[in-house]
């Protein structure tokens, strides 16, 4: 039987964690602002930072963001927890914003600290061989060039543990669907470095906006852009790299979405179905017979999805677009903690039960989902 | 064997186009710029009245919007489509944005007029009985007892061909989660009437925020509000609803989502966990055993899908979610015709194969979902 492998676990490793102290813009890290002996905050959203919750009851409001404890940042918590779920390897990434907002002139060296870092905390030998990693790019670089040479650099044996990248949707500041992206593409197809893809920054408007003026006023705590933003936000960002071409120049660039693909799945036959209606694109050939590839056929051959999507319909969804090889399981960890401070986590059983659900009666699928498919795709030999 | 239902299918009647006409702001319908001969534009996104597509070539611009033809108003034009696509019978819908921009002190008066106009288009001889529809609310009014009692005179023997109402996601201006709504709720409850759901109103952004400067230059059509904003702008309207305790209060309250449900299917998983993980919801004692219905009970009990999902993974995950009873089959006519003119439209036969693939081994289910279940909840007798 092959292990169970989660493709998405994120870390702040400690030289991320002082970063995040020293911000003055979210993402920061701040202590507890009444109670000195209680976790410091990380303050994750822009929604959060100037809003705290309310109760109904007379106890004191919540602080801002959330407790931001050795979960985030200890190797030995990590492990502990893929102890506890029966895990026994590990992708790890950085959590989002990643490195977006390093300052350019020092964006590179930055970059190579934070992922020389990772790198040693997986080949620390109390890991076992139970951890690997994406490796993060120093986006905000003033060339290219050190972009193209940090994606080199971690596909090199020097980080042997790092298998793929992770990025956000901004990309160079204007999104996946710029053609200054490119050179980053074709180095990352030509090296063959999966590339994770993960959201962070919502629907970039303000909360009244896009969910309302109750949610505006925090009734209903950080549901709306969690559950609803973040996925919306992963499918907007595919779709325009799928609108601008990206995969018609660089037909053997991977990616990895995270949560299940946020709503691609579900939405591809509409997505395909608007491209092929619209007078626009028709007007400018570009609906012609081989002129681009399909929603359905990026699906199959260039997108691979995590199964963090909490449901056994919404795995089904994956599979059914993109293949059973192609979907793997996935914690989010250390996100989602069980309020109650359960040790097991009742995010990471949901995911558990909807692949189980899911492949009932083929126990075969079930283990290339829970495992196999990770073991092939990251090029990770284990032994039992 | 049943008989096909399409239960999303839109008529704007000829006193609407007169209505759509005189307006100054989106929607409107305005003669074609530069030829006399050819129809009239509808312009129904705000991105459309400042923009128009360039092409690649020497020809001139699109201009802005899309041609409206006798398909958006003719009866005989929408029983010529029935007849091609094999559809018996429709249960028409005013099309987005409906009649919410009404001036309010007319609001309720304007939307009798367009209630029977419908009525008779529907009672009239030449439908031979094929034809049933949606009221709309005159949401504009000045008081809430004009909206209800329209309510009440769309469920009278007075309108016998109307079989619920159309909204958009707006409600009263503040959305679907807005208390003042209850009274409406109520009285839809009390009348059992159904509620079809539909968008119009995008992400409340402008096209750069949202999807990006690439977008906001038109380079990739009206894509990203269509297949993208119009799905979301739904599954917000419905999780802002759940949040408020829309259906914990009107336990009876059915809804008909568009477009299978935005993509509340694929996200219900992540919604339903991102809630029972929100310290701020918790705090609040909303997550208690017996404090809130969970989003599957709500899928399960109060919602209903159309099928208009373009594909079987769709079909599929929205059946998953709400059960093989609770599906429909739909068009979205006379939206998204077929680019080349030809007389069958790919996107109704997308739909119709996306059904059949969803249940090739189950034509019982199948038929359910083409119409048997439209027969059912519309109260419908059909003689074949």
């Amino acid at each position: 039987m092959p292990p169970t492998v989660d493709v998405h676990t994120h870390i702040y490793p400690p030289s991320y964690m002082s970063l995040l102290r020293s911000r003055t813009t979210v993402p920061y890290i701040r202590p507890h602002p009444t109670d000195p002996t209680a976790d410091e905050r990380l303050i994750i959203l822009p929604s959060e930072a100037d809003s705290s919750a309310t109760s109904n009851n007379n106890s004191p409001p919540t602080p801002p963001g959330r407790p931001i404890g050795q979960t985030y940042h200890s190797i030995t918590s990590k492990l502990a927890f893929m102890n506890t779920h029966s895990i026994d390897i590990s992708i790890l990434s950085l959590a989002n914003p990643w490195l977006d907002w390093l300052p350019p002139a020092t964006a590179a060296e930055t970059t190579r600290t934070t992922n020389d870092e990772i790198e040693s905390l997986c080949a620390d030998p109390s890991a076992g061989n139970r951890l690997y990693a994406f490796g993060t790019l120093p986006l905000s670089s003033t060339t290219t060039a050190a972009i193209t040479a940090e994606i080199s650099r971690l596909a090199s044996p020097q980080l042997p543990h790092i298998r793929g990248v992770v990025m956000g949707t901004t990309g160079l500041g204007k999104g996946l669907d710029d053609p200054a992206l490119d050179a980053i593409w074709q180095q990352l197809e030509s090296n063959r470095q999966l590339v994770f893809l993960h959201p962070h920054y919502g629907l970039g408007s303000t909360a009244a906006d896009v969910y309302g003026p109750r949610a505006a006023a925090a009734e209903y705590g950080h549901v709306l852009p969690l559950a609803l933003g973040f996925p919306v936000e992963t499918t907007v960002a595919v779709t325009r790299m799928l609108l601008a071409g990206v995969w018609d120049r660089f037909p053997d660039l991977k990616v990895l979405l995270a949560h299940s693909g946020g709503t691609l799945p579900f939405l591809a036959g509409r997505i395909e179905s608007c491209i092929r209606h619209d007078g626009a694109l028709g007007a400018k050939g570009w609906l012609g017979e081989g002129r681009r590839r399909s929603v359905w056929d990026v699906l199959r051959r260039n997108v691979y999805l995590d199964a963090v999507v909490y449901g056994d319909v919404g795995v089904g969804a994956a599979v059914g677009v993109s293949g059973v090889e192609r979907v793997m399981f996935g914690t989010d960890h250390p996100f989602f903690p069980p309020l109650g401070g359960e040790e097991v986590w009742e995010s990471v059983r949901s995911n558990e039960e909807a692949v189980e659900k899911a492949f009932g009666g083929d126990p075969e699928a079930r283990d290339k989902v829970m495992g196999g498919n990770a073991l092939r795709v990251f090029g990770i030999e284990w032994e039992g």
